[in-house]
Formats: C-alpha cells, sequence, structure tokens
C-alpha cells in the first residue's frame, strides 16, 4: 500500500469567530470521496490517527440521521456521536459533533466537497463551536495530526 | 384563556461570538416546560407568533432524532427543520435548525432548563451561527417578535 498524493492539509482558525477551517485536495471525483465518509464500512477504514481502530455503533449518514462510533488507540476508547442535520450526495454534509469524554463540547461541522475537474476534489470542512476558549482548546489538542493522518489513510483508500 | 405571567423575555446578542442569548422564566416546573418542548401536540399549540398555524411534518425529540414543521401565517407557509444532537429529560436540548427558504443557514441550538424551585423554570437558549453578519440578520428578522409571543402563548398553555 503506497501513498499516491502528497496534498497538504490545511489548518486554519477563523479571526473573528470560533471556528476551525480546513482545507484538502483529493485525487479522487466528489462521488467517491463522498462515498468514503457516507459509508461506515469505508469510513472506518480511515477516520482517526494511525493506528486507530474503529468501530462503528451506528451510522446513517443520511438527512435526519445520527451516528455514533468508538476508536480504541493504544488500548483507550474514545467515543463520538452527532446527527446528520444534512446530507447533499457529492456535495455537503452537515452534522453536529461531541466527544464523550467532553459531552458538553458540541460542534456544529459542514463539510462541502467541491469538483476540480480531472478527478480531482477539494474537501473544505468548517467546525464551529461556541467559545474561542474551546476551539483553541481543540486545536491544542493535537487534532491536527488525527486529520493529517486521517487524509492520508483516506488517500490510501482511494487509490486501491 | 388568560395570561397568568407577565415574565420578560430577554433576547442579547453575544458581543464575542455570533451567537443570540434568550432568558425567560416560566411558572411551571421544568418537567412541565419541557414537555412542551419534545411532546409534538403540545409544541405545535405555542411555538411562533400569534396567529400561526402549525403543520408538523415530523417530531422526533430524543437524542438521534429530527423534526421538520411547517408554519402558516397569512397564508404563507414557513417550512423548519433539523435534527436533536441530544436531549437530555427535563435538564437541557441540543438541535440544529434551519429555516428551509434559507437552507444554508444552519444554527446550532442549545435549550437549558434550571429549577428555580417553586414550580418556576428559568429557560435559557442559545443560537449559534457561523458569521456576525448572519447572527444580526437573524435578530432583525423580527425574531424577537415571534419568541416573545410565542413564550406567551407557552405562558397560556403551561396555566391550563
Amino acid at each position: 500500500m503506497t501513498t499516491t498524493s502528497t496534498h497538504q492539509t490545511e489548518i486554519t482558525a477563523d479571526p473573528d469567530v470560533p471556528l476551525v477551517r480546513i482545507t484538502r485536495e483529493f485525487d479522487a471525483p466528489p462521488a467517491k470521496v463522498v462515498r468514503a465518509h457516507t459509508d461506515p464500512e469505508l469510513v472506518a477504514q480511515w477516520l482517526g490517527p494511525r493506528g486507530t481502530e474503529m468501530r462503528v455503533d451506528h451510522f446513517d449518514c443520511r438527512t435526519g440521521g445520527s451516528y455514533r462510533y468508538v476508536h480504541t488507540s493504544d488500548g483507550v476508547e474514545y467515543a463520538f456521536r452527532g446527527c446528520f442535520h444534512e446530507v447533499r450526495p457529492s456535495k455537503l454534509i452537515v452534522q453536529t459533533f461531541t466527544f464523550e469524554g467532553f459531552p458538553e463540547g458540541v460542534a456544529l461541522e459542514r463539510l462541502v466537497l467541491e469538483d476540480l475537474g480531472d478527478g480531482r476534489t477539494r474537501l473544505t470542512s468548517t467546525s464551529l463551536v461556541d467559545s474561542f476558549e474551546g476551539r483553541d482548546a481543540m486545536i491544542a489538542s493535537g487534532m491536527d495530526v488525527g486529520i493529517r493522518e486521517g487524509y492520508e489513510r483516506l488517500d490510501d483508500l482511494l487509490a486501491r
């Protein structure tokens, strides 16, 4: 298994609102990139940092659906859950997100896929929370490592 | 039918984040106030400004559920929908909210109920969006009238 892409994952903190913005290109068309986000069997193969095992409790990726999954890393379990506000095939996923270890924290996430042509896709993901402290703590938690490694694993999955 | 309460509805725009905060007291215990938010037959009797007819498309107010309803006012229909991120009985409802006339706009809403004793409840509701422009447009749209009148209708419902 080889990594076929060296695309950079750009993670920026918005200066005006408590939001993190992530952009990343993939060498695959939007329909394929979106399927890797909506099909739980595929999601489990790439979401999270390298070495993560993912167990899907439920994952009903449609408008009005919900999800819960558990990551295991070095024997420690981390559970995440939320609901899908809107799923527009090949275009957009709007969902909520909570790490169950900090149940008061809820992020509103928006994933947008842009067709760049030639079988390429630009993904833009935003994560909005209700305070700058919460946003900055999220960034300081090492989320960037998990996101970058996850997208490298997704590159591998898309290249298969 | 008489209004038994003259409680003020306080609506404030947060200075730091694009969030609206609403606080309101009710002369009813939390369990009763929350039931008026979770039982669609009750919700339809108070949500929205006076003179609004509400038709519930679906309203599954539990963690991971979703909702859609249509308000009719002066013959014009306004549809709203979202998903329920978390519902903690008598305590908390976290949900998303979209007016279908502006489908790109999504708010993350958090409703917290506090037992004040003596059969009284303080409700705090926050609505978070991703820009100050969007937040200020929401306030300028006359949402305050709908909220104030809705809570007066809720007073009446709770007094029955």
